[in-house]
């Protein structure tokens, strides 16, 4: 009998070569996770990644504490920086990379025709080390969230800028997306009880130019790491019919993260005037850019636009 | 731009020469109906047609009221019955296309990998004629349910066993699966304020043996009509997950509901073997018929497994 564990790795996707098919979408409702393996070309990888070395040079130099996260408060001599928040706003190249056509395809297949982009980020550990991710799962901000998303309609894609083996990667138990949450508050304390603990979970193994899929529903975490660098670009994406009813954030939002979204599309095309662009064609009743006046930035703070 | 209003008809999927492509999923997810050609082969469509008139028959001839929609009294000269609830239970030709594996792969590929069968109908107009079926979305049943089934993740599949031409078909409005409740109310009231009106709708023309998809959260509506037979099986299949956390069935429905799918699997191996049966492969977290006792019917009444 075919059951969820008879996965022992993260089902996954060689997109250029395939493209995302029916059995990865089945894979992906199923199990909470899925790799995209290559979809970044070398040319593209490398931008970002130099995008990305600027960003962290930047935290360094400034001790800035405001969209970073740090280990420890800037000013001690050991913090380091693990996160910053609203890249796409900071880097072109991540704003391009966030009109990438493989990966909006894969998203537009997953999350439904009026996806939005919600969160974007980049969560890292520089060679001074980041701590353990604890076993988790991402903010439910959702009544009934496994009625409503368990099948997978708000995704994160983690996109690697570095390698990810097994002692240095997020590992996460498949089909935990469809778990309650006794059952999800229950296992993540056994996990976390010692200092890392892979029990029914599986490594997401990540080459640079990889993307990781994952249901926000899905149990995952992560050990400790010193003295090597990974540095994942993360996009939200959410259905727009769900954020405009439910939220997390207010209506308003939608048609913003839209305006973010075709601005990015614009950006791509005049980079990359010979690739097929994703064509972004939500239904006709969440179209919610229209008439809007110009973008002046990116940077849409998620607590200037709660719901709750 | 393309638009939603760009689609004057029913898209459609020739399910036994494509299958269920990616474009036919995006295309029921954008526009909330979508028409599978040829589901049944010649065989199937006369022995199911055959079931069907045994079942409309046995109204005539026993006027019975237990599970049979009638347009008046079935006591008056002019009633005629128009509807049969539970088909799955009554007839095994009906059972056995409860597991045809072409259905069945399509709408684990739109409801999810843990689809449950729910409701399971016969709607049928006799030569006796039946009235205008009023512009209306199905039994809305959740809260935010434009957030949360928009996109289509409860679906009712008619399967047609007579033509359905022009003047005796359903119309549907694209797109109208992401209204939210006062457009569809407004719009509704106005179509419905005349005999028969059609503006931005579509026809769905089916022919013996396709199948009608719609998401349950479409407007659509259907002209009366007299002197012509048109008989459709209507099963409706939901996602276990959201039955199970949220409803609108109790969560013991999912259970039996997963066990009647089973039993019609088991009843259309034995009568087709040479066929690659649909392998129902739900969530781990959601195999709710596991230690069960056998069934000993596969009516379960609605209102007996109503949580609210």
């Amino acid at each position: 009998m075919t059951t969820d564990t008879a996965t022992p790795t993260v089902p996954e996707c060689h997109i250029r070569e395939t493209g995302l098919l029916p059995e990865h979408v089945a894979a992906f409702k199923r199990h909470g996770v899925l790799a995209l393996r290559g979809l970044l070309d070398a040319e593209e990888l490398k931008s970002v990644q130099a995008a990305a070395a600027s960003l962290i040079d930047d935290c360094w130099r400034t001790r800035e504490k405001t969209d970073v996260i740090w280990t420890l408060e800037p000013t001690e001599p050991d913090a380091a920086p693990v996160r910053i928040e609203y890249v796409v706003d900071k880097s072109r190249p991540i704003a391009r990379l966030a009109g990438h056509p493989l990966l909006l395809d894969a998203m537009e297949a997953l999350v439904g025709p009026s996806l939005i982009p919600t969160w974007d980020s980049m969560v890292f550990k520089t060679t001074a080390g980041a701590p353990r991710l604890a076993w988790h799962r991402d903010g439910e901000m959702y009544r009934d969230a496994v009625g409503v998303i368990g099948s997978g309609r708000v995704i994160d894609a983690g996109i690697y800028l570095d390698p990810a083996p097994e002692d240095n990667c997020v590992w996460a138990i498949p089909g935990s997306n469809y778990w309650d949450d006794e059952r999800i508050t229950r296992t993540a304390e056994r996990l976390n009880a010692s200092e890392w603990d892979t029990a029914g979970a599986v490594p997401a193994v990540m080459n640079p130019g990889d993307a990781l899929l994952h249901n926000i529903l899905t149990l995952h975490g992560a050990p400790a790491v010193k003295g090597s660098q990974r540095r994942v670009v993360y996009f939200e994406y959410r259905p727009a019919e769900l954020e405009w009813q439910v939220g997390p954030h207010v209506p308003a939002y939608v048609g913003l993260k839209q305006q973010v979204l075709r601005s990015c599309l614009d950006l791509r095309r005049e980079s990359a005037p010979d690739e097929e662009p994703f064509a972004y064609r939500p239904a006709d009743a969440l179209r919610h850019w229209e008439g809007r006046p110009e973008l002046t930035t990116y940077r849409f703070p998620h607590e200037e636009y709660w719901r709750w």
